[in-house]
């Protein structure tokens, strides 16, 4: 795969993370950034993950070929929609939003003929932002779930899929239904689980914390800005989880109020071995 | 601080650990370690952390000035309770266990004269187990609690932490109880928390896992006898913590339910504070 001019909107650290793995790897002769501060693009042409930036997002993305939409969940489909009707004949647009349903959905069947959207999710990441923590090697080994519907134009995804495999990603082709449901238990129950338990220790408290709860509550310090998006987006399915959540805590407490340590016993074991089968 | 025989009963992790601190450090000049198993003993021989083993216990721990109980909590009164009555007068008794008021109201008033003990618990650790995870290190900038009750001699309780002291350790001086409610909070909640996330996702969805899951679900691979038995010596303070997790946890389900972004939002910004102020 080689893209002439690749388009990354919003240079953070997954936007800044996918311009640098596409010049290292030889993906893209150019790569442009479209951001709506100056000092964002500064820092990611600097650090090296994009050539130019433009505070105009348009200008950027019909120059491109293919343009990555790397801002929050809740601005992408507008965005695409926005900037769609000037993209020239075969342009490809996709992004890397956590829920995936209703991007596609607010998408499709409303770009122009011969642009196309397919939905990218790289399952990578980190609690950090801003394209200084930006890692040429982030996608390397990881999974990028691409979306597949009814209306998706084969050869966008293949060409899609394409280029996140040219970034060392694995990828794998689900519906963005199916998706969000799963990231509902993967990702986003945990991340909202991780701010509770981090939020009800009061900072007195923080010298008895050790290891166990720093790695617990880590991705509590993700931005909220992005969060709330996410769970604006996905809402159905992370209230399904969070129910699902609740009642095996509920049993625990049950088993705990009854001293049923049997029962204690073979969940902790259990979910030992579920782990386990996980790795580090 | 310097210990002529310093006697590690449970070699395991945190054991082994002792021992090759109290070694490098020169806080004992012979360590003799004691547990059920040869092969245990064995191993903690072979990486350092003790200079002989012992599968009877007593015969270990009599010969010693000072010796750390590193078994799981809930067999730690009934072995010091055991051996107490055949130690040298002027030896010191001490644990690491992770629940204190079950373990010094076990103890407590119930030892021959001339024999102390006052409770310790090291915040440091890992998921991992066995003498050949060891670090010297481990306890280096950690804090130790030591319990202090209005039975605690206080030459015992200077003695126990001048040692911890000598390891690298920080310590600080809690009664039993209240470091049971913040242990609940700080590590117990969290890793009954982690099972459940851990537990709920089938294994077929791990590959849709980034790191913010691997984080969030560590401690869950962490020992089920081990942690039952913390369990059930501090049931009621987790019971509460669980019970104050339960409540914030629903009070996010509703805001979700309601589509209250701006109760979200501000849920999410402070626990972001929170756990930014902890740093990494």
């Amino acid at each position: 795969m080689r893209i002439k001019t690749l388009a990354i909107v919003g240079v953070g650290l997954i936007g800044g993370s996918i311009g640098l793995a596409a010049k290292r790897r030889g993906v893209a002769e150019r790569v442009v950034g479209a951001g709506r501060q100056q000092a964002s693009l500064d820092r990611a042409k600097a650090v090296g993950a994009i050539d130019e930036g433009f505070v105009d997002l348009p200008a950027a993305v019909h120059q491109a070929e293919l343009a990555v939409f790397c801002t929050p969940v809740d601005r992408i489909a507008e965005q695409i929609l926005a900037v769609a009707p000037g993209c020239a004949r075969g342009t490809l647009l996709t992004d890397a939003g956590s829920a995936k349903a209703a991007i596609v959905g607010a998408v499709e069947n409303r770009l122009p003929d011969g642009v196309a959207f397919v939905g990218s999710h790289p399952l990578a990441g980190s609690e950090k932002r801003g394209p200084e923590h930006a890692d040429a090697n982030l996608f390397e080994g990881r999974l990028t779930v691409v979306t597949k519907t009814r209306h998706t134009p084969p050869a966008a995804l293949a060409s899609v899929s394409d280029f996140w495999q040219a970034l060392g990603s694995r990828v794998r082709v689900m519906a963005p239904k199916a998706h969000d449901e799963a990231l509902a238990l993967t990702s986003h129950l945990p991340h909202l689980v991780a701010t509770v338990l981090a939020g009800i220790v009061p900072p007195k408290l923080h010298e008895l914390t050790a290891t166990g709860f720093r790695d617990t509550t880590r991705i509590a310090a993700g931005d909220p800005s992005i969060w709330n998006g996410i769970f604006m987006q996905n809402r159905m399915a992370v209230i399904d989880a969070l129910g699902e959540f609740q009642d095996q805590l509920s049993n625990l407490k049950l088993a705990l109020m009854t001293e049923d340590w049997a029962t204690l016993d073979a969940w902790l074991a259990q979910a030992k071995r579920t782990r386990d089968a996980l790795g580090n």
